[in-house]
């Protein structure tokens, strides 16, 4: 079950959140504007569930609040960003605007990230370059190691995300937003909020048997896709978005559900090209809505829906999701009534803990 | 079963294959090399198992065997390079020259390819970066459409493959390579050649049902890893390695393996990278081989091997390929013995059309 709640007051609240416990007010907004735009794309389990790990992490000292997120080396087409600590949110933020601004410079930028934190989704950067009519690639490490390597036992490895954002012209961009893993740990964690059972091949246990009970997740591990292939996805995301920057990777990783205290040192990268290195950017555009609309207009198997293209109906989700709210399951407003009581918030939306409708 | 034959012999006789058709000497050498490094690789569903479809196209006058290969637009990071509808070996080659260089020069290079032809294996040229301390990223469009968008009847996307090598210290290169399917049409190839079944979860039917028999994978298509994650991984790689550079994509796309006569418009990208922008490459590769060691070092399930990393094994496959020579199966061997009589090549290593054991 789930009720819906208008993006204002959300956001209203997660910046309050936040800044109660001592984050700047723009620092808290910001982190506050990205956490719901993973809620506005779809991204749920990136989305204002995570509010109340993050104020764990915040109240534990976790985070530096006032991090000098600076540029420690650059050349025109790059930059390595130490986010000194910072909210993720704001460190890849400010990532995303130096990304953008040298692609838009220069044609190309690939910007590494290191010293940051959890940023929420992959989706919500990638998707900033398409407003600049720019092509965005994202990588990152996942916050805790949910998965061996491929035929193993020891949790060496993240979900290292990739997320992939392509303008088009009158079509909504084309934008991938997928873990190497058969899921999220953040699917997980909805899942275990509904109270559903996950499907096999989501989870095996340290035996490698289906594990199919979310609230049971820190006794298996997630499974790559492709099995030995997203293993291979899984480990040069991890060299490209992790080791490159110096940011941690393998044992060095912290897990943030477990511990909030520790600086997780997370690394992301942002790799952003200008569609008109290669040919003028309007034949580009005009090409990617012929391409989406083949690929929608084809034949869908028997008693199937007409095709999909990744990001399709986003902008329709979001329109949506702002007139008429955004739905969060009853567990998660239940700990977020909590999260407020905790914080002496008296003016939240999820009074009576169980939502407006 | 297969026979081992000596690299140099299959240099010779590639190139005499190929130059006998019309092919200039030192494009044949090129493409003899680079369908051998595949071979060298482990991928021999692009290694010379490829020669009979290659000199089809050749005869057919499907090929411009003297192409004027090209860079039609640049940045001092950025290449469009046209192919001119060249061997694609011999294209690719050309335009990851031209990536090595600029990044070399510049610290990061994105060279988008059109106008070029199935270039073999993209591990082969991802992997030319590690040896010049560089880290390579290849996308390219598959030239075969075998699998249709997530849900869907119509075969409107190929297995869109990506590559990535990394270099460490004194470990093997990272190299990933892998198709976006399950499997590459290759192994289907390599399965019917070995008159194999194939396992489930490769190919399905226009029904969706599991397809076994790699005789009739003309009747299916392949499947994508991680199902609509795979869609859409597929996709973005459609979009830049194709789209983006004026390439065929989609219904554009000309099956090489029915049509040996019309322009495939094949794309390509490859981005390379310097480390150095983001810390020295001393360090960086040395964090590498610690990540590396820690991987493999870690524990196996019950029962199962070493933990493998990709690309680690390359080295000592090939010395021993060099040493030994080239596992190639006997049906591959008899269609290669069968090409020498038709080209009336006399002197050529399938006398005998079994191999030498």
């Amino acid at each position: 079950m789930a009720s819906r709640y208008p993006v204002p007051e959300l956001q209203t609240f997660i910046t309050t959140a936040l800044a109660s416990c001592g984050v700047p007010s723009d620092a808290a907004a910001t982190t506050a504007t990205r956490m719901l735009d993973a809620d506005l794309r779809g991204v749920g389990g990136h989305g204002i569930l995570r509010l109340p790990g993050y104020v764990n992490r915040v109240r534990a000292g976790g985070y530096n609040l006032r991090p000098d997120i600076r540029v420690v080396r650059q050349t025109p087409v790059s930059a390595l960003v130490d986010g000194d600590n910072g909210l993720g949110q704001v460190v890849m933020t400010e990532a995303a605007r130096i990304a953008i601004d040298k692609a838009t410079a220069n044609g190309l930028a690939w910007v590494g990230v290191r010293g940051s934190n959890h940023a929420g989704a992959g989706g919500v950067y990638a998707a900033m370059a398409p407003g600049h009519d720019l092509i965005g690639i994202y990588l990152a490490i996942g916050n805790a190691n949910h998965m061996p390597p491929w035929g193993g036992l020891d949790m060496l490895l993240s979900t290292n995300p990739i997320a992939v954002a392509i303008p088009a012209d009158e079509e909504p961009p084309l934008v991938l937003d997928m873990a190497t893993t058969q899921v999220s740990y953040g699917r997980v964690k909805v899942a275990a909020d509904r109270h559903e059972t996950m499907p096999e091949g989501w989870m095996v246990d340290r035996r490698g048997s289906p594990l199919t009970d979310p609230t049971r997740s820190n006794e298996g591990f997630l499974v790559p896709i492709g099995g030995y292939k997203g293993y291979g996805l899984n480990l040069v995301i991890g060299a490209l978005a992790g080791l490159l920057n110096g940011a941690a990777l393998g044992s060095e990783v912290v897990d943030f559900n477990q511990d909030f205290e520790t600086p997780t040192n997370t690394g992301h990268a942002l790799i952003v090209v200008r569609p008109d290195l290669f040919q003028p950017l309007e034949e580009f555009k005009a090409a990617m809505d012929r391409h989406i609309r083949e690929l929608k207009s084809s034949t869908p198997m028997p008693g199937q829906p007409p095709i999909r293209v990744p990001g399709d109906q986003t902008p329709q989700r979001i329109a949506d999701m702002r007139q008429h709210g955004i739905p969060i399951a009853d567990g998660t407003v239940r700990r977020l009534a909590d999260l407020a009581g905790e914080l002496s918030i008296a003016d939240h939306p999820f009074a009576g803990h169980s939502g407006t409708s």
